[in-house]
């Protein structure tokens, strides 16, 4: 499976266990998976539990490294301002996401935190990868709680 | 002791271990202290284990709650934007900061995360608590380095 097809199983794990459906992968230069996370904010109540900062600090702590340079991150939505700044600390290689967030995301859109002059490190960045499947996912897992 | 004096507290602490000099109390309204923390980016080998995200998760989780609607983050440096981002998330009442952070700040410079249309809760935010000291602190920090 690519990146974002793992991503998107945790994506689907989230919505079965009541978490909005968000995955996230880190795989290193060689494309090998460091660490895989969904969102776990209902399960831990912590609201800064989302899938991207789980698997940045997984991935972290598996290598004893406080950087990931060589790795990419792969999500299944456009990270918020929160998420996409630590991928910035962990001076990752790349950001890549599917569904874009015009409402919460952070990287293309809203505060665009990578894109301030006084960001130090930006990732590059990729968006749309498997796009409508992430974005599905979402809009199913609403549409049923309303 | 202020919120901010155990702040600075957590942050002379920081620095002993090595660490970059800020610290973080999560209060509630009260006035209880619900968490405090200092950096622990080099000991967790975690970029983003950052003072304020270890006290509010610390927080959230001593209340079982991923809202801490009442509460106030007091820490001695401008949050970063995900740091601020993550104050949203956890809907604080108030964030208090000491010294102001041009360069690496979210909240009044750079990406100005609490100020983007986007961002669905925005935390009553005060800056320049002990302002000389909290700042003095970091300034120490960082020339000792040099």
């Amino acid at each position: 499976m690519t990146p974002i097809e793992l991503a998107l199983e945790e994506a689907r794990a989230a919505a079965a266990r009541g978490e909005v459906p968000v995955g996230a992968v880190v795989t290193d230069a060689a494309g090998a998976v460091l660490a895989r996370a969904g969102n776990e904010v209902e399960a831990r109540h912590d609201a800064s539990a989302h899938a991207e900062l789980l698997a940045l600090r997984a991935a972290a702590a598996r290598r004893g490294s406080k950087f990931l340079a060589d790795c990419t991150l792969t999500v299944t939505l456009e990270p918020c301002p929160m998420c996409a700044q630590a991928a910035s600390f962990f001076r990752l290689r790349r950001v890549a996401f599917g569904a874009y967030d015009p409402k919460g995301g952070g990287v293309e859109h809203g505060a665009r935190v990578l894109a301030a002059p006084s960001c130090h490190h930006r990732p590059e960045v990729v968006g749309g990868l498997r796009e409508s499947d992430c974005a599905a996912l979402l809009r199913g897992f609403f549409a049923a709680r309303r």
